[in-house]
């Protein structure tokens, strides 16, 4: 077993479930009127509890042990298998997924919440476990009714797992692609083809892995109409539910990777022998858009992970801050302090602060807005939800992935010649998040989808309904005369990103159409720390408002205060690097297309 | 043997040492009249060679195989050892050295370009290598005649080595708290203490290596004046040369680091048996004033290897982005293309160009005026050439290692998967590069001696003379009518910074002390830019003047043009940030401070 870094706490996150959206509200919906408050306090501190003890010791062994290729098999960190053991005891495995196969059927809020202190304790764990739930709620939604009763219950309670298999050798963000074929064979379907980067392809958690492939029909049209999803068993599963003879599926090779080395990426063949069988799920051609559903949870997982991340970084940095004496402070005289009295490492411990309870906030309340556009009570308000979410889906996934890998960076720097060596576990943070900003869909693909179709989705009602929230709470700021130089900002900052919408519709008619992906990104990020800024202050003013209260205790008092100085470290030390952003967009220099390939 | 990454040229480097430095001019001077260009050219395609060819293929040995601590003994990884007999055989030990005890006597210009190769093919080799001529030049300024004659000609071709040992478990970088033991014994002194992150304390590449160890005189005054320089041999050197006993050092342990992992970086113990002897360097109480020489040396050192690692990186990734085919370009219908054509990730492409390139300007300057400031022919132009060298030292050392780690982000993200396996090289560049921002002074340390000492230099002399040389340049664009829009930008920027200066200077005179750490490291950041876009932009109006001529071949015209291009790119993309970062400097906010150490 390794070191033990589980240092971080649940304050903010409770914070943000109950002080601030108030996800108490859920309890009256239909879908969770069986749980009660205590119900999800007990699962939360039951989550942290398992987080704590029994995933963060094992978070170095996964990456100095890493998974093993050996003879065609793949072996998962040792330590793991102790952990899957107690995942499957409590019932870790399905938290969010309805109860007729098993699942918990939580609403993602309390669900994420749990996963938020496995992924601060071991993410490459969290990448075995989450592709059984995973791939089962796409088989619950869209497969027949036997195949649900047959691997449904076994993908829920971790005797099974599963794998999505879409990327191949040439084919990455260019998903309609796909050159796997799938030969109809009477009800079933005879798969062929290699996939690549497939995260839980082979392990040895688990007895069998429900595959879950993306493939073409023979005769299929070409692009995206013609690919469709199929469940293909690692080991066929007899109609009693038994297994059967091995599928024909291997493993022929893991990826070393930067980090995540604990969790297995996988080089995968279906079909080598022309022997491998599989389901198609759903209906022909309609495969990417079944995935686009598992894609967009993923994404906002994304967001989560880097949630996670930023807290470990947090609070590994912020203890050792706390101890370690070094040097007297600029322009002072006297003894040595603790570096957490030096003002440029709270500097760098307020960006790392901010930044992940900035995006905490943004994460749940998309989480919230998935809950809700599920379970709402009409379907207006169930639209709503819906739209909101689908706005915030890429500034979650891609502005939080950015992000972290600079949030860890900080952290080393904060740990001086420390943070360089694997004694400290920022390093092992810092690479292991690096993959984010790239699996499921690229941060520039969600910067594209921003512009390309959030921005204008139902002729941009979508867009200015969120506009019209940052500026409800403007006013309220305003009328209460509450953090006057930070909401002057936040307002400024909001029309920069109305500005640069128009700009961007304007690029999109008038044939200025290189200009688009030139700055999509930098816009990207403007409108994520507009949208972190208005809800660090909303939480400022909850704060306040509590520290209104005579009858709160220390612990309490010190959190809302350190709410108050994060909201107005992040409104007036990282927001306003929107308007340097909008400066250089505007000024729509095209250097970069301009310059001929060879002078590159 | 490894995969060899080894894609880099030299165009760009000779381009700025003869096409803009004109460092032609050193062979004038009396200490390089004996070389000529053909010496230079010929030094630097043979250094390329070595480095392409035997270096190279070591860079991934040296990061798997690792350096390992057995039984008390340190062993280099295995292919290290031929580099090294390959370096010994061909004196490339001690370039820059003086020809006394031989050295080469190249000036910095030439020893540091080819260094930069050395560094692109494998900077952990370089890691060992370039500690004997390193602690060498120290002994060779402040040790006896005696000791240089025993010491020197062994350091300098590589039969011993040497390591610099400063940093104790208590004391980074409160580097005058030492509490490393010397006891006068005799002419010599007894050595008591530990070091620890010793870069090539123990190794098995030579047979000996000198020490040198800062100490504090038994008796001598607390802080920096008590500290002393010792030579401290691992294994005792008898007045004739030959070896004696063992010196009673030991290294107890290397460090498993982040990266860097074919270097070894030794916890030593010094006169753990009271028998470890040393020679006191110099005069008592002047270790760290010594030091400093080599510290200084270092922080160039810091901004020439993120030039290495950023000419790799893009080398790498260029390659790959001309063949990986992927994505129909934004708003197109059609054909996939090679993602080079896809106008994000030439963004990113430039991103790494413009910023290599414009550090390897900066860089290659400030050794331009460290070789003037030692060898021109007036103390006028040597005094002009410190101070400049002395004001850009932190800008190269803290901009290029904050970048460069950046730069590898954007590397890995043009790969995209590929860029988070080993199989490509961009992560282990990423990760060997972040000791760069730590060492030789945090960037943090940097910062604070650009405005505590650098700005004010000879009552700001330095700082209104660089200005001037930059408005030289600004006045010639403009009477020339070049890049209008791209100078006005420079020239608002160096006003900004001016601004700037002027407000850290009220700040330390009105006591608001704790602004200046609070917002240090973004100031460094502007002033660097405004120093890069400069001689970028000057690399650009010679580029022009040689495209004007008719005899060019195509291979220079694409180079002339992407100068244009990639100054133009640098000051419309990344020059512009100065902007925001002086909004956010000037609104003054102190939450960093004020926030309550409890609400952290």
């Amino acid at each position: 077993m390794g070191q033990n870094f589980y240092k971080r706490d649940d304050r903010d996150l409770r914070f943000v479930l109950h002080e601030q959206l108030g996800i108490e509200r859920l309890l009256e919906l239909d879908a969770y009127r069986d749980f009660t408050r205590e119900d999800f306090d007990m699962i939360l501190t039951q989550a942290q509890k398992i987080a704590a003890d029994v995933m963060a010791p094992t978070f170095q062994d996964g990456d100095r042990e890493g998974a093993r290729f050996e003879a065609g098999r793949v072996m998962a960190p040792k330590s793991f298998h102790d952990v899957w053991k107690v995942f499957q005891e409590g019932g870790w495995f399905a938290l969010a997924t309805k109860t007729d196969f098993g699942g918990q059927g939580l609403p993602l809020v309390i669900a994420e919440a749990a996963q938020e202190f496995f992924m601060s304790a071991n993410f490459a764990f969290g990448c075995y476990a989450g592709m059984g739930p995973g791939n089962g709620a796409m088989i619950e939604k869209y497969g027949t009714p036997e195949l649900k009763e047959r691997f449904l219950w076994k993908m829920y309670d971790g005797t099974w797992s599963g794998s999505m298999c879409l990327t191949e050798p040439a084919v990455g963000s260019d998903a309609h692609m796909v050159s796997t074929k799938a030969t109809p064979d009477g009800d079933l379907y005879r798969i062929q083809g290699t996939k690549i980067f497939i995260t839980s392809g082979a392990h040895d958690l688990v007895e069998n892995i429900i595959h879950l492939v993306i493939a073409r029909i023979e005769g299929a049209p070409a692009g995206a109409k013609g690919v469709s999803l199929f469940a293909v068993p690692n080991i066929w599963v007899n109609e009693d539910g038994s297994l059967g003879e091995p599928n024909d599926v291997a493993c022929i090779g893991i990826e070393h990777k930067m980090g995540l080395n604990g969790s297995a990426t996988c080089v995968m063949n279906f079909g080598e022998n022309g022997k491998c069988r599989g389901y198609l799920i759903g209906q022909q051609g309609m495969g990417l858009a079944y995935m686009f559903d598992m894609v967009n949870l993923a994404r906002m997982a994304v967001g989560l992970e880097s949630v996670a991340f930023g807290t470990s970084i947090y609070a590994n940095v912020l203890a050792y801050a706390k101890e370690r004496v070094q040097g007297v402070p600029f322009g002072k005289k006297g003894d040595r302090v603790r570096i957490v009295e030096h003002v440029d490492v709270r500097r760098m411990l307020m960006n790392i602060k901010s930044v992940t309870e900035g995006m905490r906030a943004l994460v749940f309340k998309a989480y919230f807005m998935e809950d809700l556009s599920k379970a709402a009570a009409t379907e207006e308000e169930r639209k709503i939800a819906r739209g909101r979410l689908e706005f915030l889906t890429p500034l979650v996934k891609a502005y939080g992935s950015d992000r972290i890998f600079e949030l860890g960076r900080e952290g080393i720097q904060i740990l001086g010649g420390y943070g360089f060596t694997k004694e400290y576990p920022v390093e092992q943070y810092t690479r292991d998040s690096k993959i984010l900003s790239i699996w499921d869909g690229t941060n520039y693909i969600q910067a594209v989808d921003l512009i390309g179709r959030k921005l204008n989705m139902e002729g941009g009602k979508i867009f200015r309904d969120w506009m019209d929230e940052v500026l409800a709470l403007i006013r309220k700021g305003r009328a209460d005369n509450r953090f006057p130089g930070e909401f002057t900002l936040l307002e400024e900052a909001l029309e920069t990103v109305m500005e640069l919408a128009l700009l961007y519709n304007s690029y999109l008619k008038e044939g200025k159409i290189d200009l688009v992906p030139l700055t999509a990104t930098r816009f990207l990020d403007c409108v994520a720390e507009v949208a972190i800024a208005h809800l660090l202050l909303e939480q400022a003013l909850i704060a306040e408002g509590k520290l209104r209260k005579q009858d709160i205790n220390a612990a309490d008092r010190a959190f809302y205060e350190g709410k108050r100085h994060t909201a107005a470290y992040y409104a007036n030390n990282i927001l306003p690097q929107v308007f340097g952003r909008a400066r250089i967009i505007k000024i729509e220099n095209d250097s970069a297309v301009r310059i001929p390939e060879d002078s590159l």
